[in-house]
């Protein structure tokens, strides 16, 4: 019978799907990447990640017996112990697709499946910035805001899968009306891409800013770091509102070490704002953050992560 | 060789100490409480727990080599592994007291010591209304504001033993500027005995409310209820800051149950405005607020359960 010795991680974004070879120490053989616009289905997703693992074992030439497990990432609350993705938030459109089950069904592998921010933060324990901590906090800021938990070393998902959902965290700043089911809360406002793109549309004129009037949220941060004053504006309440959400975290869960992710949360100048913001208001305990070590990789390196602890027989 | 039967629980308190004889269930056999009051040198305070130790024994008649442990709850940062309590924030003013050592010394007994809060938490999820619950936090709302945390079943205190310090948490309406060290939180001012009181005295004037000048949190909460305008808007106010506080804890954690504690935290006029307004905000997951089954007894018990469960040899 052949051993197995490789393992296959997955990272399933809005419009991007990954797929990676490791070998058992989660050293990366071969990666491919596809779309997944117009690709939204679960069956046609299982099915794209099956062709691309097909490729890379292919490409290297390394028997499909070889691979003792399969660890995905999917973007939306999922049941870490069933494997059925409960909903996405966005682009797909999920409603209880049982990832693990389609997987292996058609990979014949054990499959482990988990939210793509919590397996940031596990990728991050192992492979990243977080080795060595029991306990800290991955803040994935992208179009949204998110939060992975490592609490005694392990992932804390939470009762109902849906522990470190920070973008409705209420701090002060953030508007005091309860935010509408399924629309973005109001800290995803304040520090979230897609927020900080609106806020910059709507308070944009030609007195203000010399900018052009479309801007991503780290041009903003650019052109804040640059001297424009709106864009200052911007930057500095998210920092601010980071920072608060941050101190209440660190107040619950005294987590020493805060990991920032994500095309927003690894802009420089914001988590430069935001640790000056949180070294004065949780003077005692003083977290730390850092940005990722692993950066865009994250959640694949979690995904292969999940596939190495994952029970295989 | 005599077989140790019974458990011995201590709730050190501000201005009172209570000590509970259990038997191996942790059914109490025998009570008794003494001030703490100008008793506050921790050497004074084992001394008088040794004294109201011997009292029970002799009452019951129970042999002190029918003492298995003894479980401790001290008023202050704890740290639970070492048994020393690194600071009381009030009152005591104890520093890297080394109580575990100082208990084991005198009464030759093991000795377990944890945070009080903690330990209501732990006293209700084993003999409160947490029973079943993996997650839950309960929070102890008396002069000040604490939360002690259960995940999976057992304490979660922190990396540095301060998790559950929620007394600076940010939340609209609190304050904005950091909070002074040594100095009760923006949610204490909100929530807090002490808190209350002093809005209720910085607020009251005859134009405002027939109720006397100063009153305690309860005695403001009752006013509300009886229909006083004053009085109205403190429990309004309280009752957002702590909903606020409780849907925060409830992104993060994603804990169903909050057990609410304490003098303040008992009133149920607090829980029921409480409750309303988290419905309002946390409307997917809606966490359940219920009052501490365990009232004043919380800690109390919380101290026996940890005297069960410590290691005995």
């Amino acid at each position: 019978m052949t051993q197995p010795t490789h393992l296959l991680g997955v990272d399933i974004g809005g419009t991007n799907l990954r797929v990676a070879l490791a070998n058992a120490n989660g050293d990366i053989a071969a990666r491919v990447s596809a779309t997944t616009t117009n690709v939204r289905d679960a069956e046609n997703v299982v099915r794209k990640i099956v062709e691309c693992a097909q490729q890379l074992l292919r490409d290297t030439q390394i028997s499909p017996e070889r691979v003792a497990a399969i660890g995905v990432g999917a973007p939306g609350l999922t049941n870490a112990e069933t494997g059925v993705v409960i909903a996405t938030s966005y682009l797909m459109g999920w409603r209880d697709v049982p990832l693990k089950a389609m997987l292996e069904n058609h990979l014949g592998v054990p499959a482990s499946v988990d939210n793509d921010v919590n397996l940031a933060a596990l990728g991050e324990s192992y492979f990243g910035v977080g080795r060595g901590f029991q306990d800290f906090v991955f803040i994935a800021l992208g179009t949204g805001v998110g939060a992975g938990i490592i609490l005694k070393g392990a992932l804390f998902q939470g009762a109902a899968w849906t522990a470190g959902e920070i973008g409705y965290m209420l701090v002060p700043g953030v508007a005091e009306e309860p935010a509408a089911l399924g629309k973005p809360g109001g800290l995803e406002g304040l520090v979230g891409g897609e927020g900080l793109r609106a806020q910059w549309l709507s308070q944009w004129s030609m007195e203000k800013t010399q900018q052009p009037r479309e801007l991503t949220a780290t041009q903003i941060f650019d052109a804040a770091v640059a001297g424009d004053a709106l864009a200052n504006v911007l930057l500095n309440r998210a920092a601010h509102a980071l920072a608060y959400t941050i101190s209440n975290i660190t107040l619950i869960l005294n987590a020493p070490l805060f990991v920032l992710g994500g095309s927003v949360g690894l802009h420089t100048a914001l988590r430069e704002r935001t640790q000056a913001v949180v070294d004065q208001y949780a003077r005692r305990l003083r977290p730390k953050l850092v940005l990722s070590e692993l950066g865009s990789d994250a959640q694949l390196m979690g995904a292969i992560r999940l596939a190495q602890i994952a029970p295989h027989n």
